[in-house]
């Protein structure tokens, strides 16, 4: 227990109202997609507010922009601590922002109180976790673990065809630092989030100490028909590409009830050709993403997906390819985090229970590296990724708390 | 009957492939839009074959380009035949040019023949008769008709904000003519067509006199649900804007069964916002194509339309607008023209069978303005709007020859 760590709420509150600035909507949420004019003035800010509370700042290949507190044994693996300030295309103030703002104030509280860690802590802001502008996401984290190969992410390009490596240059953030882990390695990672779901704004818990993430397969589905014109083609002499796939989309809607209690499936990409009021469509394509924390039922359910496109292009004489395009595995997060989270929040005094993430985050990279853990916050309504995200800011506080205390735990700890 | 009124099949045939040079694709469609460059190139040819063929040209406002044959009494209302020069973006080659050009082989056959008319035959070219650059689509046989007037047409723009009277003026066919019909009215209009269904290539006819076209509504629903994360959200916690949309499209396609024999269904613009992979959709957008010979039909599936879409928003919490974007009421044509034609295909020795029209076309603005018709050729398998339509160049010659005696009928008949 350390009673002593505490978090200025003051400095907290007032940086993330600056920070929501960078990038802010005309409807209270933040556009400040990775690597954008809006990212450049929030990681100026980042390195600034890194430099005053008297962190050595660094920055990678990657752009990944770390803060390091130095404590205790200077060769001993630091703890990391941190999130991301890039956001969705209009999408909200806290996904990502407040867990690096969090982990800010948490190595604050840190060196203001009387405790000494037996290690550095280091902030870190991930580059390009959305990854709605650059694929793939969590592009930061995926090179730092050596996940994905770093010459590789930088030359991912935009849709207009520009670079990360381009991108980086021109907003000053082409890092010297090698994009990888120190040579001592990584004690631990833990990051804060909002949750993006709606269970513990239902239940009034103020933090989660995520035990996992679901695993997620991505399909994407062709089915091939026949454009014809709508009037004088009768009805069974039609080859429609977009009745065979709504066909389709039914069935995997209705899939989930029958794979896992927990299981989601989502149809959110859809595009018909030639798209015309009058043309029968000749071709249908649609991304289905399909999530549970048991792997076996997202296998069955893929299967399932294929069973079904294949029934409906049947029954439409229609053609169909089903590409599978990416599966993560389920992954649990590691006890010893999980342990100290479970410390963490006694020490703060905070209400939390366990969850598990229907969403992807960084620390899923940093687990195949080292000890990794989360908390989550809630998101009211669960809503997320657009602007009418929100947590109330006493949430946000409790959230810091517990996450103060953790990372000290994880910092102090043999 | 006129024995003596036979067209040139060669000169017919030559035309025909010089004409499907302008715009012509790779794959042997026409990609020839309503007043680009390549309807410039098959206009001039057509303005050149009507001057030497001894035809009076005439273009009107609406550049809608008319040869006049002299013939009979010069103050007589004249018999109008024709169809139109555009096409569909990579369309086929029969679709509208046919028609074009068999009126012309038709004409000059008439000319050619020792048969005296009692009144002049004028050659047709309606300009945009397919709508997909600038709508309404038969804009040139509406504003003829006074339908819609020319000069809200002439400002109609193209998706780059380009007019059709910039377009003309552009292409040299501003014409001086007011786009109206004669002082002394139109006798009749006569239209050659491909069919654009399967029916006349089923049953093996090379010939249908058209009786009259399908009414249709057309409609545009809009579905709002809730954008959120795919991964975390809950599927009892959605609002799923194309999970309510897919339901309520599944309905429409089976609808037509329901209604009447005839009637057809069709969904073939579908547009999903925000269209992310990993976002469960907010926003469904479709339309709405439904038609039958039975207007009571139509009327009847478009309330079903909008039950079923109710029904689907209301399981899947959206909320949804039908918006009736156009209705038009089904058409038959003139008994005069019909039984004209009736004696035309028995004197030109063609088989012939009577059908109606799933599709539109000018010849039913002309029916507002006088006794009008039609006369189908197959199109192989019923394909039509793409490079693949195919009708053979036997049922064209047959096509060609039972309306020479059919305009010849026309112009003949007190």
């Amino acid at each position: 227990m350390h009673d002593d760590v505490a978090i200025d709420t003051d400095r907290f509150r007032e940086r993330f109202e600056a920070y929501a600035e960078f990038g802010a909507t005309d409807a209270g949420g933040l556009h400040r997609l990775a690597l954008s004019d809006a990212d450049r003035r929030a990681r100026d800010r980042f390195v600034e507010d890194l430099r005053d509370a008297g962190l050595d700042v660094r920055i990678d290949e990657l752009g990944n922009v770390f803060g390091r507190y130095e404590a205790g044994d200077p060769d001993a693996a630091p703890v990391l601590v941190g999130s991301h300030l890039d956001s969705q295309p209009y999408g909200g103030r806290f996904d990502g922002q407040l867990g690096v703002l969090t982990a800010l104030e948490a190595v604050q509280a840190i060196a203001e109180s009387p405790v000494e860690p037996d290690r550095p802590v280091e902030v870190v802001n991930w580059t390009n976790e959305e990854g709605t502008r650059f694929q793939p996401s969590m592009m930061g984290s995926s090179g730092y673990v050596g996940y994905e190969p770093v010459e590789e992410l930088l030359d991912a390009t935009d849709r207009d065809g520009v670079s990360v490596r381009e991108e980086l240059e021109r907003i000053g953030y082409d890092g010297d630092a090698p994009c990888e882990p120190p040579e001592a390695g990584v004690h631990s990672f833990l990051e804060l989030h909002v949750e993006q779901g709606p269970v513990l704004d239902d239940e009034g818990v103020p933090v989660a100490i995520v035990d996992g993430v679901y695993g997620l397969s991505w399909l994407r589905v062709t089915v091939d028909g026949e454009a014809n014109h709508a009037g004088p083609t009768p009805m069974h002499d039609r080859s429609d590409a977009l009745a065979a796939a709504t066909d389709a989309i039914r069935e995997v809607n209705r899939l989930p009830q029958q794979l896992s209690a927990d299981a989601v499936a989502t149809v959110g990409e859809l595009a018909v050709e030639p798209n015309s009021i009058n043309v029968i469509p000749a071709r249908a394509e649609f991304t289905v993403d399909l999530r549970s924390y048991d792997d076996d039922a997202v296998d069955r359910g893929v299967e399932r997906v294929e069973a079904e496109v294949a029934a409906a292009c049947d029954r439409h004489g229609a053609d169909y390819e089903v590409e599978r395009v990416s599966r993560h595995h389920s992954l649990s997060f590691s006890d010893r985090v999980r342990d100290a989270a479970d410390r963490g929040v006694a020490a703060a005094g905070v209400d939390a229970r366990h969850l598990v993430s229907g969403a992807g985050h960084d620390a899923q990279h940093l687990q195949t590296l080292t000890d990794a853990g989360m908390l989550f916050v809630p998101s009211v309504d669960g809503y997320t990724h657009t602007e009418a995200e929100y947590t109330e800011w006493a949430d946000c506080v409790a959230g810091a708390r517990a996450f103060a205390h953790t990372a000290l735990e994880l910092a102090t700890e043999n």
